[in-house]
């Protein structure tokens, strides 16, 4: 296999996806590499981000990865899935190509079938925010931020210092995981709490449009609750649908909960709401404990 | 009927219910009145709060609101509940019994009870924290907030009069409605954030007591839709069980919702996933835009 054989200072990236993602990415990235261009499918995007100082270049056709020596992926994940494909032709051998998607066994299966002369490691941002778009983006969003990497068939040693390089350089956090096991958590983590959120909003929007007093006395808990509910849908049925098996086994172990707690209720057993109540509190002490340490 | 015939500034306190509800109150009108004592069920807390000057003096005994023109009952809703009868013998005529509970129907209904010459309005304060205890008091925690005041059978316009007054003391916005309409829009905005947040606590917690990446890669997204989950079981089982007729009805909305997304990540029909996610957006954005205006 070809190795990269250049550093991170050194290269040239293109990041496809000028979102909140990829452009807090190249805010993070930009003075700390040879040069930053993007990809992105909105002109005016692509306009704004040059003007702006984002990146040098951008244009929303993706030969301009080119040129680059690593390409990060930050489209909606089943986009960057047909990207990796559509790249292979066209990169240098020896490229990069790394990724920021939520869900990442079919991105990693899309690695695995690359030419061997063209490198990539999958890669998770565990940070976000429920906006979306360039104009949100944030140099400071990854600092101290979890960042999930997962090996491919095409990951060279030297493809993995690079992955690693990046996210260091960025003030994440770099945790290995295979991708199974990552889909896995992701869904009780991530994808759980959103669909939550989701179904609440929901549920309180559908009596708020006859009832103007739900909006008015509503406070921090649904605030806090719903903020998730804000994301963007087609970036997050994307999501969902590629990791759907954990998601549905995620859903499935919320909602029996939810049916023990409206049979509790209906049969009026107060040990037993009691006692359900407890456990989610138990849950929610250990993972404040676990942010302690 | 007697009129209270006095004012806030006049007037002696006690507040039976020394805990974050009952604490927050006391700090903010401690200096506003002309006394304040309390009632808790804890000696500990009662010494603690003399001692911290929270409070001039403080008994297990309810025989303590003897003294009082005003009684705040800031305890869990099932025990205030029972606390307006015990009280009646004990109260001077005249005075105003004022409460806090999370639900208003069985408050208003047990007020409706008392002998004539005890005057009651029934409250909520739409605030409050996922902590408890009066080592969590905040001076400041009712400012700002909607403050939802009920009339009942025992209502006088000097003790509307006077429980609007405690409210634009504590720096909170008082919002009339009925107690029915009341336990209707709080089950959608209060009751329900919590189950869900509970819920997704509940499974998260299930798989990280076997898999320590959970806690590891849990972000902003999980820690803001599982705060609600550390709330007390004890208050929430009172409130959702005085509740449950409303509490059931937003459950079965919310999980129907869920249960809509689980059948069509299963069936990869991605309009209807996509759809359902933007119905859930558009909510949130609506909240969004009532907070604005």
């Amino acid at each position: 296999m070809d190795e990269p054989g250049f550093s991170l200072r050194d290269s040239n990236i293109c990041i496809v996806g000028l979102g909140l993602m990829g452009g807090s990415m190249a805010l993070a990235l930009r003075d700390q590499v040879a040069g930053i261009t993007a990809v992105d499918a909105d002109p005016a995007t692509c306009d704004a981000a040059v003007q702006q100082g984002i990146v040098s270049q951008a244009s929303s056709d993706l030969n301009l990865a080119a040129s680059a020596e690593i390409v990060i992926l930050a489209t909606p994940v089943r986009t960057l899935i047909q990207q990796i494909s559509e790249l292979a032709p066209i990169l240098k051998p020896g490229t990069l190509i790394f990724d920021l998607g939520s869900v990442k066994g079919p991105v990693v299966e899309a690695m695995n079938a690359l030419p061997a002369h063209i490198h990539a490691v999958a890669g998770h941002p565990m940070c976000g925010k429920e906006v979306s778009g360039v104009a949100h983006a944030d140099a400071a969003l990854y600092q101290g931020a979890r960042f999930v990497l997962c090996r491919t068939e095409r990951t060279t040693t030297e493809a993995w210092a690079l992955a690693s390089a990046i996210v260091d350089t960025i003030g994440a956090h770099s945790v290995e995981m295979d991708s199974a096991h990552h889909d896995q958590v992701a869904a009780l983590i991530s994808h759980l709490p959103y669909l939550m959120s989701a179904a609440l909003a929901s549920e309180a929007g559908r009596a708020a449009s006859t009832d103007p007093m739900l909006w008015t006395l509503a406070s921090s808990g649904f605030r806090d609750t719903s903020r998730l509910a804000g994301s963007d849908p087609t970036m997050m049925s994307n999501i969902l649908s590629l990791n759907s098996v954990n998601v549905m086994a995620a859903m499935a172990g919320a909602q029996a909960v939810l049916q023990q707690l409206s049979e509790a209720l209906l049969h009026e057993d107060y040990e037993q709401i009691c006692g359900t109540l407890s456990v989610a509190q138990n849950a929610r002490r250990s993972w404040e404990e676990s942010q302690r340490k």
